[in-house]
């Protein structure tokens, strides 16, 4: 590591149902505000860090074209729900190593206008021949809460109670609604116990945040630690449900190299696909005890308001989650946080930040990727 | 940079029309093959890079879970037909900057269960909307070298009758064939001038290499150096064909890195997706003049047995072209050339070698990424 890296600008496309703009579009509106956001030129861009999951081959590429970034090297992640995050992860690699300066990170995904239901594994792989889609998965592991652990289905729900009123200020949000717990609970059933209400939505959209030598200039955010892993060997009988020992094991090693301790951090933006996964997500990154992350929400520590919020964006529940474009979208509303740039959802004297990124599928390991990153407010 | 990288191991699964064989099959055939020619444990693996196109999401950490590799940073790279070379390319210097010690490198690909026709752009891409399929895009390219630069069809056939019959010495090659000129040119017309045995065939593969830090140890393949860039802005009117100033530039600077003239180089696997493809790229990299590489190939000294055999193995050709698999076939038969482990295709002498994978599709660039290695013998 030859110095530290930091975040220069950020930008996004609104997050929403927009299967008539091309994702191109998307992703030229999302990089050129990040680039106009740092005042760094198109081509004083050294090398580009870009995820998506389902993007078409050359997504990437055309974009960069449209921006005049073209000649250097564009590195394209797929990692799960993680990618963006991915992408953002080795882009700060690539700086503090002095690999190179200025660099973009990117995310870009378009959904709905090639899904109409849920992501669903291939027929041939372990999980689509049994009709393990995302959301049965989830599933099951907010079965296991409630069986096992004492969480309750109002507590569940009132996840995404918070997360929908959080996104009511953010005017790039995708599903922002002031719904009741009752209200969740009686949406539609999609994989029991989870809800329509407490699903995410998929989404067209794009994020970017150009990154480069920390300089310590106000507006800044420098990046203060990053870790990514895949899961490892997963046994269902485990008593932790899916992905917990994943995120646990990165948050630790994040929370490490920051020097920091999780009761530091002032703001959180983490992978809440599913109203179990933030629950999952608080408990495994140390905010409370297993099985104590329903009574976390329930008692409005990571509310808008609480000492601890979580998702004041909205979170993928009411941001909405366009693969690709997720992580990037959590690394920019940090951003804004730590400048004190995000409006009616700025939560006051942010200084630490964390992002957290949960890519999974294939049941057998805890999760394809996690990616925790630690950001801090300069000046 | 801390130190020099070296391949320690490669292996490859058969490169054929297999559509009933699961990708997670064929990536373990060339991890497996890889670390066990590296003696290398698989918990021993500190990061894995992986490249594919059309891959489903989980396919390399399904793959890395049934060789016990788990737990540890997987990046996954798409990057058009050079997404191997790329995985292959970052892998590299992961370890020359000390990130990493033993990493694994990986292509993976399953195509003809999926794709009957040549690989088309979106509809909604200007490519897609011209009906500028890749065979089209590289019939301009031949035409052009037809009617501007004096290279004849019997030429670019030439190239076709040549990895043909390179393949017929690799027991893994999809399309291994005895051809004449005359046969390669009265096949089925595909996108004029190019006939279809002047087009690769779709296939499914794996392949894969394990790298750590060079020993000295003989049986390594010292990495000299590699390079990896974007296309810039292409014009049509250019004297120059698509991707040959990208090839010319990314050779430039792998061969000046390296230390090397490209008259040094030994033994070549280039990026022969088309005939004319091979003719581009030994001209961009320097072995002949603009318009003389249908008279290098001709002279035979691209032949086994000639000065400088191109594609001993085949080439894309003959093959086959999974394309995330393609970048590391590439690097496994340098890697075997330089241990002179090739078999009845083996290039007496080889101490240097060159890798060059091209990726396009996007007509208003010179390319999406072109990626070139330069590789070594040891001992």
């Amino acid at each position: 590591m030859s110095g530290r890296a930091a975040i220069k600008g950020v930008g996004t496309s609104h997050f929403a149902r927009q299967p008539d703009v091309a994702g191109v579009r998307l992703g030229w509106q999302a990089a050129a505000e990040a680039l106009a956001d740092a005042a760094v030129a198109p081509d004083a861009i050294e090398a580009v860090f870009a995820g998506t999951v389902f993007g078409e081959p050359g997504v990437v590429t055309r974009t960069l074209q449209h921006l005049g970034i073209v000649g250097v090297p564009v590195l394209t992640f797929e990692n799960a729900c993680a990618s963006g995050t991915t992408a953002f992860h080795e882009a700060w690699v690539s700086v503090t190593s002095g690999r190179y300066e200025n660099v973009l990170a990117f995310g870009i995904e378009t959904m709905t206008a090639h899904f109409s239901g849920p992501i669903t594994p291939l027929a041939s792989d372990p999980e689509g021949a049994q009709g393990l889609a995302m959301p049965c998965l989830y599933g099951m592991a907010a079965n296991r809460y409630l069986h096992c652990l004492g969480v309750t289905p109002q507590q569940m729900a009132q996840v995404a109670v918070k997360n929908r009123r959080h996104a009511l200020a953010n005017p790039r949000a995708q599903r922002a609604a002031r719904h009741t717990v009752a209200e969740v609970l009686a949406s539609r059933m999609i994989a029991d116990p989870l809800t329509l209400l407490q699903c995410c939505d998929i989404s067209d959209a794009a994020a970017a945040a150009v990154l480069g030598p920390a300089e310590g200039r106000v507006g800044e955010v420098a990046v203060r630690a990053g870790a990514l892993a895949s899961g490892k060997h997963w046994d269902h009988r485990s008593e932790l449900a899916w992905g917990w020992q994943l995120v646990a094991d990165v948050g630790r090693t994040a929370l490490e190299a920051a020097g920091v301790g999780v009761a530091d951090i002032d703001v959180f933006e983490v992978h809440d696909a599913f109203t179990i996964g933030e629950i999952i997500t608080t408990e495994a990154l140390g905010m409370c005890d297993l099985g104590g992350g329903g009574g976390l929400v329930e008692s409005g520590h990571t509310s808008q308001g609480g000492a601890q919020p979580v998702n004041p964006s909205g979170g993928l529940l009411a941001r909405g989650h366009p693969l690709g474009a997720t992580g990037l979208g959590q690394i920019a509303e940090i951003a804004w946080q730590l400048r004190g740039r995000a409006g009616g959802r700025q939560v006051h004297g942010a200084r630490l930040g964390l992002v957290e990124t949960m890519g999974g599928g294939t049941s057998g390991i805890d999760g394809n990727a996690c990616v925790v990153i630690v950001l801090e407010a300069t000046g």
